[in-house]
């Protein structure tokens, strides 16, 4: 843990790690610091939920808490198969020269890691810059939702490019993933016949069975395996992050690496590291009645970053009627939306500041001097945008401070592929503390299958026929009586 | 108001408005469906709740209510001088002309309202498609963060185009929009020269005086004027959202018709109209202790209209440490991210769902049916998307109110011009409303002045040498502490 605010962030010496070999590494590592939080809570309520927070640890390591069967992430960085790692980089490789444009099947999980890990590493524009810029394929995202519009302009947008699409769910059965799937597999076949349509798909699916599997083994897909044991929230370290990072250019070793460094690092440190101290107080303010954590991103790069995060925090611990409600802001861009709420509105939240430490000097815009000061400017002139950035930071953090908001900073030293293989995990790592000291699995999502059930009744499926009687009754009833 | 679900939106007779004079014209109206909230709240606490929001629109309509002096938003989409509106459609056809890229430089309210609006109207895509299809300039948005990084990747967007800038600040002082101003200033000068600079720089400000007034004036850019009477985020209906829209293609006097039409139906059913059921129930389930409100969007076009909308009533509502926070999703993408908290995490939160009624039929994609029925689809092979999509509306509001959030339904009739105008103006009056039942001055942020008053302090700017001093002591004080 890091409390000196001016510094942001921390070089520990990273130890020997089995798969990456990593030894007595200086590296700057993502830290958390408590500055803006610790007047927030009473020595002894930290003391006691301290207490709380290594039991957690220890259930965690322990491999005996509730979903345990789904732990399979905890090891992932360093247990990751070096076979397995090569056949996710041929393929990207292979799509990278057969593609302008690759098209993402999935919806939560299957998707939310890839999309911030893109945002954070490639190019602000992504799609808009030429390929020479971008260096990969244009990249969408679609079957996240059951907007058919949607999918006929992105038909307009790919026009008469070469497209491979990657289908990508755990269970094989998601529906709206399916639909999309069905659609690009038609199209694709339309399109390049079946022969070349079947080297243009490529499908990742638990790796010991789901109906998908099934499929992609009989039409003869290249079929990419999500271990048994990582949920979808928790998968972005396996091939369902791993090859759309790697199709955008990504750098998934190096990610791969931070994650092991990270997990290094807070295995060393047990008894007090950053993800400990998240978890605290994180559990610490819920107790003390706040309902909203707030992720405010410092740089436009971490907007996606904050998606991935509301699902990873929201789904593990949003259950028995329990869990900080995660939303998320960027900076400064919405100090002039939420920052007034933020500063003044009902003081029901706590927010983690996320904030890039290190910018590259070749990235820097300085304030130039203007000969007229036409808007008065001159006085900042010499100055870079990420130094503005910073007071604007110092500046918010401190008045939301004084606004009776409590705030944790977690500094991110570089916008590269070791720090976010350190963020992912570190996140993941915290989540897992946190929702077993809130009580809960945090590794299950029973709510999500509420709705599922009731639009497959809805729809007509097979075996809701029971379910479909109750609910058309329900809705003609609720007409009636109104 | 509306209470039958599955008719979904009202065809109403709009009364002769005086600028667009509309005359008994039937018109799908955007419509509130209460039913899956009423049992969430009894009956006389509704009663109670109804005479405070009659009360507060009554204050509205006064001009005598906290903040009157920002009331020009509620005559706007009547008062709308013709030749003003000219000069906004013949500047866009001047960009239009002129320019492969529009560069739109503004923060909050100078451009959520746009950006949602072109979101809505026009192509899911609309970056990335050729000109012939998105018909009009590619757009971008900058001037809303301190991100060097952003803006010189933007001009590797920009490339060798030919490209305008549109520089939108009420105050004329925010420094995100004045430096990145600074920046595309010189880019434009340096690139095209100074005097062709000047016919590509358009500046949208307070109509009265400001300082980026004064330099338009100065420097000869095309000045187009905000009502000093309408604060930021209530400014989409003026030449803030006007220009970027009218630039993208949109129709921006279908949209002032849609705008006006509402604004006459509101008027109309002064006595019960669902702008004041929407502010009843805000309130409501504010004083029952909700803490968030949740839109819940049912189309992707939907999703910056909910950002637009988070700013429209945290702004308003966020102060005298009172106010819902408004949160958004997208359904039913986040159905697999936040969908599990909605059912069953923490009961702090009321949704509103917000749903495109009809979809126009050569946008429908219809799940095909497929010879193998590889996927166990062909069940609902015939049926679009847009009807899954009604199906897994329906059955997660079930689920939702089942699991104790109380749903409200807001129908859009359509993805158009006519539908977003009368959305806009809903959302600005009601907000108007529930605002005054909160007891707020919803015209008012003055909590947004505390980060801009430290970040100028530590910028070292004039007139803040006494607060720099203090938060420089302070920053080294708590380092020291720790």
């Amino acid at each position: 843990m890091i409390t000196e605010m001016l510094l942001g962030t921390e070089s520990v010496i990273i130890l020997k790690t089995e798969r990456t070999g990593l030894s007595l590494e200086k590296k700057l590592m993502v830290s958390l610091c408590e500055k803006n939080a610790r007047s927030f809570v009473t020595e002894e309520a930290f003391v006691i939920m301290k207490q709380r927070a290594i039991a957690g640890q220890d259930l965690l390591w322990s491999g005996k808490g509730p979903g345990a069967e789904y732990l399979g992430w905890l090891d992932l960085p360093e247990s990751f198969a070096e076979s397995d790692l090569e056949k996710i980089e041929t393929t990207a490789e292979e799509i990278r020269n057969t593609s302008d444009v690759f098209v993402v099947i999935g919806i939560g999980g299957s998707y939310l890691g890839s999309y911030a890990a893109i945002s954070f590493l490639r190019h602000r524009f992504y799609n808009n810059v030429p390929r020479s810029l971008r260096q990969g394929p244009e990249i969408y995202f679609a079957g996240n939702h059951f907007s058919g519009r949607y999918l006929k302009e992105l038909i307009e947008v790919i026009g008469e490019r070469d497209v491979s699409v990657n289908v990508i769910s755990k269970s094989g059965s998601t529906m709206e993933t399916a639909v999309a799937f069905r659609f690009f597999r038609q199209y694709l076949e339309d399109r390049y016949g079946r022969e070349e349509a079947v080297r243009r798909i490529f499908v990742t699916t638990d790796a010991t069975q789901s109906p998908l599997k099934d499929i992609a083994e009989e039409s003869g897909y290249c079929l990419l395996g999500i271990p048994s044991n990582v949920g979808g929230r928790f998968s972005v370290l396996t091939a369902v992050g791993l090859l759309p990072i790697a199709v955008s250019g990504g750098d998934i070793r190096t990610m791969l690496d931070g994650a092991s460094a990270m997990r290094a690092h807070l295995l060393r440190e047990k008894d007090c590291n950053d993800a400990l101290i998240y978890a605290i107080y994180r559990n610490l303010f819920f107790e003390q009645g706040k309902t909203v954590e707030l992720m405010a991103c410092c740089d436009p790069c971490l907007h996606h970053l904050a998606e991935w995060w509301k699902q990873l925090f929201g789904e593990s611990e949003g259950k028995n009627h329990l869990g900080l409600f995660p939303a998320a802001v960027d900076l400064t861009t919405d100090l002039h939306s939420l920052g007034q709420f933020i500063q003044d509105g009902s003081r029901i939240m706590f927010e983690t500041v996320v904030r890039i430490t290190e910018h590259r000097a070749d990235e820097a815009v300085v304030v130039t001097e203007s000969l007229d000061d036409f808007d008065g400017l001159n006085d900042l002139s010499g100055m870079t945008m990420d130094e503005m950035n910073a007071k604007a930071f110092y500046g918010s953090t401190m008045a939301h401070t004084d606004g009776g908001v409590p705030n944790l900073l977690l500094s991110v030293p570089n916008k590269n592929a070791d720090s976010l293989g350190q963020l992912f995990y570190f996140y993941e790592y915290a989540c897992g503390i946190s929702g077993y000291v809130l009580g809960v699995n945090p590794f299950d999502q029973p709510g999500v299958e509420a709705y599922k059930r009731n639009m497959y009744a809805l729809l007509g499926r097979k075996g809701y026929e029971e379910e479909r009687r109750r609910l058309l009754e329900r809705l003609q009833e609720t007409d009636r009586l109104q």
